[in-house]
């Protein structure tokens, strides 16, 4: 059979041409096919592999042999199958009412080209910054660590890295928990999914911030819910006037995307909320680890008995949003609901990865990984607002400096009329994403009505940022030449990037179209 | 502010330290706290971690300074913060409808230990058969082959990886498509879920084969549907008078657990009855991989015009479970709605593991390791099958023995009703694993009424398969003793095997008492 194995492709080439020959009725039923060795002639391959290939027919039913006879079609099989080429494919696509929301959302597309002049876009990190040669040190460890027997895992996530996490997160968020109510889920896309199928109906109200994640939005109004949009602050999500609900979601250790840290105050006021009318509360702490002027505010699960809050973590800010690794912490009566979620889903996280984790937090290696990480993200970040205040002044306004891996800048003189003529004019350079998407459209008046940009530094280099910014002034001074806007950017500035332009602008418009259908990321 | 990071920790500690005081009242509103000099003197630290952790109180909104003043704990917060702890938990945990339904499955449990003298758990697969060094070398090679940016990637899965398989499924399964109808999952359970959350509406039916691997079902049952059992027998699921439903799950390769291949005729009936009555197949082929005595049946979906199949394949019966990498091959019309929806479950699968898997089936490394797999489980399966007919002649019939990795044992002379004796018997030494649990428990009549076990054989050694068949042929003796059954079984086999019982015996009933919360596991 090792032989046969061999010459498979061969085989399934010659009981195809002869399937096909049969549904053209080439050999009608009944027929007698050639003899092996004619046709063994015919495609130059010995008979063993014809006859292997008739007796492969003769298994599936499409040809029978008789006591010493050739091979003969059977009775009626070809009248049957060309029918079925017949019928016409169903015009409509049959999709469940869960199918039919997902195909009114955006289909992403690939990240910008490399040859920008910079790529604000928020939620890529530098490779550089990535701990390769740990990981892959970690990651061959847990390949030659493998138990004798490969089975499936526990859906909740390897108990080791639940253990490890355990500790983490106490160390870095203050955040109490026991290793049963950590589920590892693959990013916190995912356990943010699973929240909103466990826990939401079609119909039911989840508040969210507005602006919000728009991925977030996306996976409520998948299943049905109506998310409620709520303003924010500097402090956050408000709290004052929470209507009813059956969830919110929140980022209060820096609110996507504007920044704000959610204040002790109300911190109490939305737990507090959530237990009067029995909502839970998702808090996405997905960019925590990353806050420059004090040490992180304690999670919002650590105020909570644990008894409202699913913690919502990941490690694609920290190591790579390539690894798809996250982690939920829920409360204990909700564990074994996200368990059986989590193994129906996909059965359990990648157990190579979960390893390799586990043995980078153990080993303190992450830790001082995200030191590191933090130190250079702290430089890019200082370039970063540096340039802009350099470059435009009190024309720009930052937001959301003091933590995470972006900031908003507003461009206090270009109204919100004309973003998509900036954007058109700046693709050809540059990776621009405005706020504006972020915002609940029904609800326009929340708009600051001028343009304002997300602007993501983690993957860039310092040059590349000052560069940016450099190209987004000599932008903003087209802009204004074509027309009344008053802008204080001098010629100089723009020198360097003239020429190129008739080019980078047909693939910037391209980008910029693509680009538009991905407005929900982070 | 690098120098803080390192002290985050008893800083935080501090923090949680102070806030658990105001929490108990030992410091009410508008108290002074200590000077930094003095805690600082308590805590055996720096002054300048007290005022840190003062700083942080004060940036979370805790305590309150005015002009050189001490630290005071703000007004009202005292008071409030206990009441959040007298507010009762809630009583009930409230989830969804599809929380409900899934809180109902049962919750896996690890596999057996190693000590048994053998584990016929079916699913698992030998890690000496993982081709360790070519996965540790194409993972290193993604690792350094990454970009600069890490981003994002295509929620369908890497382009390379999809072409990849687009050959391959051509050479070794006759199946035709275009990568964009390839959507990369984590592993068949994803597929599978996705296709029942984008197919599935509460209260629609469909169709399972009866015995049916159990977590389909469950995959299904969790989404409100409504499986219809259908029997199968040695040609597969019976398509004779099929009835009205939405989705037909099907494993026409290799009928789990049964082992039954479906012909030609029943696959163009269940075709034509799906176009008839507008439903989908899934065509779960996920061990068509190991085919012994002929080369593999073509897929359902190379028959189809890709209009009504969804192909479902999976690694990890080739390389790993623990691997979580599958595919679907969907209709170009429902591609849209499998990628969004991909999407929103968890963004895309991992990308590391994607790179190395295409680079693996690019290279042929892939092929050539799957002919080696199925060496290497013919000789195990051999072994299995001379074992079984060495040792109980007629009193044991088997099923599905030409293709997969298991066979189904039907025990002749044990009745259905003795199962839990005999399995309770055999947990000291054997992972054995019934096949009733797959029967659909609506439908009695439907099982064969005499004991049947799924016997995998891929990840066990050929003396331990020996020697647990051994063992099995010795718990039928003492099955036979304990009553009127006659099982020509010799003393002389079981000679090897006594002692250790009591011990084995314990662990044993606790080792079945896990097990079977694993049923449904394929």
């Amino acid at each position: 059979m090792g032989q046969l194995s061999e010459d498979m492709t061969v085989t399934r080439q010659i009981c195809e041409a002869i399937k096909d020959q049969i549904r053209r009725g080439v050999h009608g039923p009944g027929a007698r096919l050639p003899s092996t060795r004619a046709l063994a002639a015919e495609w130059g391959v010995s008979r063993t592999t014809v006859t292997a290939a008739y007796g492969q027919l003769i298994a599936e039913g499409y040809l029978e042999t008789r006591q010493g006879a050739r091979a003969t079609v059977v009775q009626g099989l070809g009248l049957d199958v060309p029918k079925l080429r017949e019928v016409p494919a169903p015009v409509t696509v049959r999709l469940s009412s869960y199918g039919q929301r997902v195909l009114d959302l955006p289909i992403p597309s690939p990240p910008l080209p490399g040859r920008l002049i910079a790529d604000f876009r928020y939620g890529d990190v530098a490779a550089a910054d990535f701990p390769t040669l740990a990981w892959r040190k970690a990651i061959s460890a847990a390949i030659l660590r493998r138990p004798a027997r490969l089975g499936y895992g526990d859906p909740a996530g390897s108990l080791e890295l639940r253990a490890a996490l355990q500790g983490y997160l106490w160390r870095a968020r203050g955040l109490r928990c026991d290793p049963d109510q950590i589920v590892i889920v693959n990013g916190s896309q995912q356990g943010l999914d699973l929240c909103a199928r466990l826990l939401l109906d079609p119909g039911d109200r989840v508040l969210v911030e507005n602006p919000c994640y728009g991925l977030a939005r996306q996976t409520f109004s998948a299943v049905g819910a109506v998310p409620i949009p709520v303003d924010v602050d500097g402090e956050g999500m408000r709290t004052d006037g929470l209507g009813d609900a059956r969830l919110a979601y929140v980022t209060p250790s820096h609110q996507f995307p504007l920044g704000g840290v959610m204040s002790a105050a109300r911190r109490r006021e939305l737990l507090s909320w959530a237990r009067r009318s029995g909502a839970y509360v998702i808090e996405d702490d997905y960019d925590s680890e990353y806050r420059y002027d004090i040490a992180p505010i304690p999670a919002l699960q650590a105020l909570d008995g644990a008894e409202t809050v699913l913690y919502l973590g990941t490690v694609s800010k920290t190591l790579s949003p390539t690894l798809r690794l996250g982690y939920l912490v829920v409360p204990p009566g909700l564990r074994d609901a996200f368990v059986s979620a989590k193994r129906l889903s996909d059965r359990h996280s990648p157990a190579l990865e979960q390893d390799a984790l586990a043995d980078l937090i153990v080993s303190g290696a992450y830790e001082r990984h995200v030191r590191s990480a933090r130190r250079r993200n702290r430089e890019r970040r200082a370039v970063l607002l540096a340039s802009l205040s350099k470059t435009f002044g009190d024309d720009v306004a930052v937001v959301g400096a003091d933590a995470g891996l972006h900031v908003v800048a507003w461009l206090n003189r270009v109204p919100k009329e004309r973003e998509d003529e900036l954007l058109a004019r700046a693709a050809a350079g540059l990776g621009l994403y405005p706020v504006s998407p972020l915002y609940d459209p029904a609800v326009p008046a929340s708009h600051p009505g001028i343009v304002g940009l997300v602007m993501g530094y983690a993957s860039l280099g310092e040059r590349e940022i000052e560069q940016g910014v450099e190209r987004l002034a000599s932008v903003l001074d087209v802009l204004a030449q074509s027309n009344s806007l008053k802008l204080d950017v001098s010629r100089e500035r723009v020198r360097s990037h003239s020429g190129s332009n008739a080019r980078g602008r047909r693939e910037g418009n391209d980008q910029r179209s693509r680009q538009w259908t991905d407005d929900a990321d982070r």
